[in-house]
This record gives structure tokens, C-alpha cells and sequence, in this order.
């Protein structure tokens, strides 16, 4: 206990809470990556950093801010990532969906918070928070835009939005059935056949080049 | 606990017991229905069909079995209505995306389920009900395919297979969509032009018969 008092004094200073804000996301994030968001209570948290749970709390209002926190930061990172694949990528549509594909499925931790963030983490946190995470959202997807229109000049504002939208959610379910439970892995390994999507980033890309093909040809 | 205990014992013959396992999935459908699969708790269950928790255990292996129990009707009723509705759809390709999604959407408690057997009902019961359930959605796939191939004979049965998987991946993360958190409807009441796909079943409809346009011109 006399640790944690400590620590706590210290981190009257500025610049420390902010170290403690950063670690406790970092925390997350890396419990979140080995057991899924789902597996991730707040008390794994507080233990992970090596905090209390009320003193964790003085700084996110639930375990859902956290989580929402950094799907912030993971929409934010996403769009700088496609929009500097995007600035190379087309007129091939097959090509522009191929980069789309790859920028959501090199980020693990976004295909999880795209399915929690309506799910759960928008319910049990104040509506600030929601707001300040709706206009995260919304400026990352503002700014991804016209880096998609140059790549695929014959798709409308309307079209593009349709397929982040779409290519969000196929992500997140296809995630889920390529990371089945136990006993969908147990069954799998009676029958191999039975076992669909199983390679997550494939599926997604042919998700995202059939749905574009369709958005192209309506 | 007297009627409890009376209510017990008449359980005893085959019947009855029949009886109550179905009307414990009945209260679980009710709460579902009204309140979110994710909201409605065992002990909720419990007290809507009048047993208590341990008696109720003794049907159920947990409350992700008797959610994953009505997952297998739904697929097997919705596997019925759209065997129906197909058999006089098509050759028009729009006309079957339409008869797909609605047959989707007409049945709430399927949009759900859709999403929460992979996410948790999987996770929280035997291996012998998992299999039972997979067995079940095959079976149901099965019986629906050749309908599908009779209204699209222009479709593979790989494409076929993957326009039931990717219809219910998006009925599943769009009717999160349709159906957000307080926080996120008090939002939506400052900024109406905010709220992105608020009608479940149109947006259900478009995607289909893009997706599907997408799966014919690939």
C-alpha cells in the first residue's frame, strides 16, 4: 500500500498524470491484443499498470472510456495509414480495395473496437466522452475521404462512405469468425471443412473488391 | 419457495418438463425482444418464468445455451421463410436481394443472434452444444441453397454461400447501427444529419443488392 501512496503523490505533477493516462492505455491495449477487448475487465487493468481501481478511475470515468479512448487513437492511425497507402493506390479498383482491405486488417485492436464501440463501450460512458469520440470518428473519416475520391474518381461521396462502412463491419464480424471460440476450434479440428473464413486479411479483401465491384456497377 | 417447490415436483413427468424448457425460452425471447439480447441476464430469465436460478440450470447449461437454443430456431424459421420467398423470386437479381435482406430483417431476435453467437453464446457452453447448434445453421444453409441457386442460376455455390455469410455480417453491425446507445440517440436529437443508416432495413436492402451486383459482375 505504501507504493501505491507514493505513487500517487507523485502523480500530482502534470506531466506525470499524463504518464499514468498513457500507461493505462498502454496497459489496455496490450491485454486487449493477447485476450480480446471482451476478456479485459478493469481490475486486469488496474492490475496490469499496478494501480488501485479508485485510483485508476481519477482518470477514466469506466473500463469502457478507456476502450473508447483508444479506438480514438486507432481511428486516427488508420487514416494516416490509408491515406498515405491511398496516394499510390488505383485507377485498378481492385488494386484501391486490396489498400482499403490491408489498412483495416493490419490493425488487430480497430477490428475488435469497430464491433465493442456500438456494442458496449458507447453505452456505459458519459455523453461527452461519446461526443468527443463520435468527432474523432468523423474528422478521421473527413480526412480518409479525399484521399479514396482521387483514388477512385467514378465513386460518389455517398459510394465511398458506403464502403468504410461496410468494409468496417465486414471487418468486425469476419474478425469474430476467424477467431472462434474453443469449442468452434475443437469442432474444426474434426472437420477442417467446417471451418469458414478462417484466414481473416483474404476474406476481407475479397469482401472489399466484391462490394466495390458492386458500387461501381449499380 | 412453496410453489417453487409443488411447481417442481409436477415437473417430473416428461411433459412438463418439456413445457418448462420452453417456457424458459419463451421469457428469454420476450426479454430479448424488449430489452437487447445483451441486457437480459439469467437471473432475469429466471424471474420472468417464476424459478429460481438453480432450478432453471437444470434444463439450460448456462444462458448462453438458451440463447444459443432460440439462434438455432430462428435459422431454421428464417431457413422456412426465405425457402418460401424465394421460390417465386427472380430472374431479376434486384428482386432476390430484396426478398434475401427482408427475410433477414423481419426477424429482430435473428439480427442479434447473428452477432452474439460467435461473440459470447460459443464461448459459455459444452462442446455438444456448440456442435448441436453448428449442425443446426448447416443444415438450415443447406436446405436455403438450392433455393437461392433456383432464383440465381448465374451464382456459384461459393458465391451463393457467400451471400448468406456477408448479408448477416451486415445485418448483424447494421442493426447496431440502427439501434445506438441513449447517449449516442441524444446526440443524434442535437445533429439528425449525424445519424448514419437509421433505417436498418433499407440499408439492409441496399447492401445486399450491391454486394450481390458486386458477386454477378466479378
Amino acid at each position: 500500500m505504501r507504493t501505491e501512496g507514493t505513487g500517487f503523490l507523485r502523480a500530482r505533477r502534470p506531466e506525470q498524470k499524463q504518464q499514468r493516462y498513457a500507461a493505462i492505455l498502454d496497459a489496455a491495449r496490450e491485454l486487449a491484443l493477447r485476450d480480446g477487448v471482451g476478456a479485459v475487465s478493469l481490475a486486469d487493468i488496474a492490475a496490469e499498470v499496478g494501480m488501485h481501481k479508485s485510483a485508476l478511475l481519477k482518470y477514466f470515468e469506466t473500463r469502457e472510456e478507456i476502450f473508447l479512448r483508444l479506438a480514438e487513437t486507432e481511428f486516427g492511425e488508420w487514416a494516416a495509414g490509408a491515406i498515405a497507402a491511398l496516394s499510390t493506390a488505383g485507377p485498378d479498383p481492385r488494386q484501391v480495395a486490396d489498400v482499403l482491405a490491408n489498412s483495416v486488417a493490419d490493425r488487430p485492436l480497430f477490428c475488435q473496437l469497430l464491433l465493442y464501440s456500438p456494442l458496449t463501450l458507447e453505452r456505459n460512458v458519459s455523453l461527452e466522452v461519446v461526443r468527443a469520440f463520435k468527432q474523432a470518428v468523423n474528422e478521421s473519416l473527413q480526412q480518409v475521404l479525399p484521399a479514396l475520391r482521387r483514388a477512385l474518381p467514378a465513386l460518389g461521396d455517398e459510394a465511398c462512405f458506403d464502403l468504410f462502412a461496410m468494409s468496417g463491419i465486414a471487418a468486425a464480424g469476419l474478425w469474430q469468425a476467424a477467431h472462434p471460440s474453443p469449442q468452434v476450434v475443437a469442432l474444426h479440428a474434426e472437420d477442417p471443412h467446417a471451418a469458414r473464413y478462417p484466414d481473416f486479411r483474404a476474406t476481407l479483401v475479397r469482401f472489399v473488391r466484391t462490394y466495390l465491384t458492386g458500387l461501381l456497377n449499380e
